[in-house]
């Protein structure tokens, strides 16, 4: 039997073994199978799909790929967060120090942003002095220090996904539930946490754009998650419009100290709290009914606050960005999008932002591309609010005049105004346990 | 737009625009799309199929690779012949002198064996001398010459073929109707022939093994031929036993010789008779009427053997074996496969026959594997004879010791008996036009 039958198997619909799938990861992580039949083996999954079983056994493959970090000897219950990605989704970094002053222990593993979705590591780097490559004994000692640390996953975490992940990236394989399931899944499980909570984000920005495909997502991972003994709860969240108010690297880094300073926007505090107290439910330090109070007393104590600043400290980076944003890297020039007539902001779409935001130098096309952690895109009227004609609705912000033609006809596409204010969207749209 | 909006368009289900075919065309002769996004393209094609349109795109774009040959300065209508690939399928070797016996010029230009299936080239190679890489102007003057041909195809005739070949062999993408029929159409109007008739095979040993996708390709590749302004017919034959008494190399060539001086296997020359009867009838020189009538004349003239030798002789072979088997390459070792009980033979498995082949040396697995041209299988019993409980059903003829456990095996799973006689299997079942 050559691996040109296990291909076979799945372009003709079949299920693959756990030898299979054991076969294909090993074969990849080695590089001894040839990206063309991995790249062939992974358009027929995307094609005809993978059952949970299977499914299962390619996560189990990728999580063995490499390490498994070994949180055990650190007293408190670990409590993983994950989005699936968004557009000014900067949840992570209020909710690490949020859920943290809470008593939970956060160890975050982290993404870089790529195509129109931002990266979380990207916006902390863009901290003076911020380090997200710190070594797992130096992740540790910031977590027993400080209770979260936000940090990049290292290489020998699920290698396996890092290289099939590059492979989808250039195949048109990206689209697949049940590769994106083990894909976070292997790399979630590898982090050593005891309980995680996935917010699943569905809509124009999201990669899930329908209710169905984000809940069959979060469903997916959930089992997984489960079925590895890691207490897994998901959220599906709405990302039709970037979320707050501010997209880009150093923004979004004012964005959420403002909010952990209790000035944040409407729907990224209301999320914030939502994922926090599910992160005290899964560690039992709050009651399904006291957990959202717990987290909003919380950060207004302005504890959370503090946790951030630690935080910073801990990995290297400036803490006094917190009080004094000039620190931050700062755009040189700004351009508003205006509204074109008096109305209402029906429509912002998320995914066409994010665009704008790439074009301008804040995202990434590709891996290896650098970014300017000042650029990046305003919201200055969010939908629902009422606009004159001529007023500014977004505002570009960057350095390099390159990408601006790009971006403000991205931007523009991206507004719809509306003579009636829209009905309003909430955030959280159901969640999976 | 980038290469990987044209793989989600195919993964999506939706069709190629003649722009998107001819920028993967293009792209994989100049190796300028990786390996990769090749396969992953391919895969999404083998699953989501093609429209007869995208197939003749994609057939003129894999044309256009290359050079076409030129035989316009020859005087007579030129008609190729192709067949998709059998198990003792010689057809080849006794139509070409017996069709320029009757005055068509045919130029033909073959293929090697792969896996279970023979190829005419390397049942031509086991003439001692016979050059199967004639230059284009060598080519032409044995057909000027002799009136037919049998090379190989130079390498710049359909180049992006002979790449994406290669690719489809190692990530199964081979199974495609589309594919299959682009890549022989391609190369057969890179020949320069007027007309063309197709031996499409069906059954156990080919690559079609229904009669509905036989009947399909068939009707895809006279289509494409039509439309290329070909005149294009095909026959659809039956492939469920070996064709003829032997199955190898040199074995064959006896075979064909045998069938030249008229003592050929009645299933092979009924369907040399009819295929070279529908090339004298594409080249207008036989009614419809006459055309079979023909061409068995011409058979038991013996001009068709004559022509035979000439053809030997203008390809540097040596003419001599036609009266000397001897001065061919000859097997040292013999194994009899024998019947289990009384009976008669109520199949001949082709497939399994082809890989018992290979397996003594005779085939190759890989396109770069040595082959020995003495090896192969011959036939002591075809489907619907008596036998007797250890007589001899088939024979192994080998050198090399080390396939013959593989092949005796493969040969006795072949073997199936049965108490009473089977219906008889008529070679020819359709013909598309």
């Amino acid at each position: 039997m050559s691996f040109v039958d296990v291909i076979a198997k799945k372009r003709d619909g079949h299920a693959l073994s756990r030898d299979d799938i054991q076969w294909f990861v090993r074969g990849v992580t080695a590089t001894e199978i040839p990206d063309y039949q991995a790249a062939a083996l992974l358009m027929a999954i995307v094609i005809r799909g993978m059952s949970d079983e299977e499914t299962g056994w390619l996560t189990d493959a990728m999580l063995r790929s490499g390490d498994r970090v070994d949180l055990s000897d650190l007293p408190a219950i670990k409590v993983g967060k994950h989005s699936t990605g968004g557009v000014g989704d900067k949840v992570s970094i209020v909710v690490a120090p949020l859920a943290a002053a809470c008593g939970v222990v956060v160890p975050k593993m982290s993404g870089r942003g790529l195509g129109h979705t931002g990266g979380t590591l990207d916006k902390l780097e863009s901290i003076p002095g911020y380090r997200t490559g710190l070594t797992i004994d130096e992740f540790k000692q910031v977590l027993r220090r400080v209770g979260a640390s936000i940090v990049g996953a290292t290489s020998t975490l699920a290698p396996a996904d890092k290289r099939l992940y590059a492979l989808r990236d250039v195949t048109a394989t990206i689209a697949s539930i049940p590769l994106i399931a083990a894909s976070v899944m292997s790399k979630k499980l590898a982090e050593g946490s005891d309980a995680l909570v996935l917010d699943v984000k569905c809509g124009d920005g999201a990669f899930m754009k329908s209710d169905a495909d984000a809940r069959e997502l979060a469903r997916l991972m959930v089992a997984i998650g489960t079925e590895a003994g890691l207490r897994t709860e998901a959220l599906i969240t709405t990302m039709d419009a970037p979320l707050g108010r501010a997209v880009g690297n150093a923004v979004e880094i004012i964005e959420c100290i403002e909010t952990l300073k209790g000035r944040g926007p409407e729907d990224l505090v209301a999320l914030a709290i939502a994922i926090a107290a599910r992160m005290l439910v899964l560690a039992g330090l709050a009651s399904e009914a006291d957990a959202e109070a717990a987290a909003r007393r919380t950060l207004a104590s302005g504890a959370a606050l503090e946790k951030m600043q630690q935080l910073i400290e801990a990995q290297g980076g400036d803490p006094r960005i917190v009080d004094d944003y000039r620190r931050l890297p700062q755009a040189a020039r700004r351009c508003a999008i205006q509204a074109a007539h008096d109305g209402y902001v029906d429509r912002l779409r998320a995914e066409l932002v994010g665009r704008a935001s790439m074009a301008l130098g804040a995202g990434r096309r590709r891996i290896d591309d650098p970014i300017d952690h000042a650029a990046g895109v305003l919201v200055l009227k969010a939908p629902g609010e009422s606009v004159r004609a001529g007023e500014a609705v977004l505002e570009l912000l960057y350095n390099d005049d390159e990408g601006i033609a790009e971006a403000s006809a991205l931007a523009y596409e991206a507004i719809r105004l509306s003579s009636v204010p829209p009905p309003s969207r909430p955030v959280i749209r159901g969640r999976v346990s």
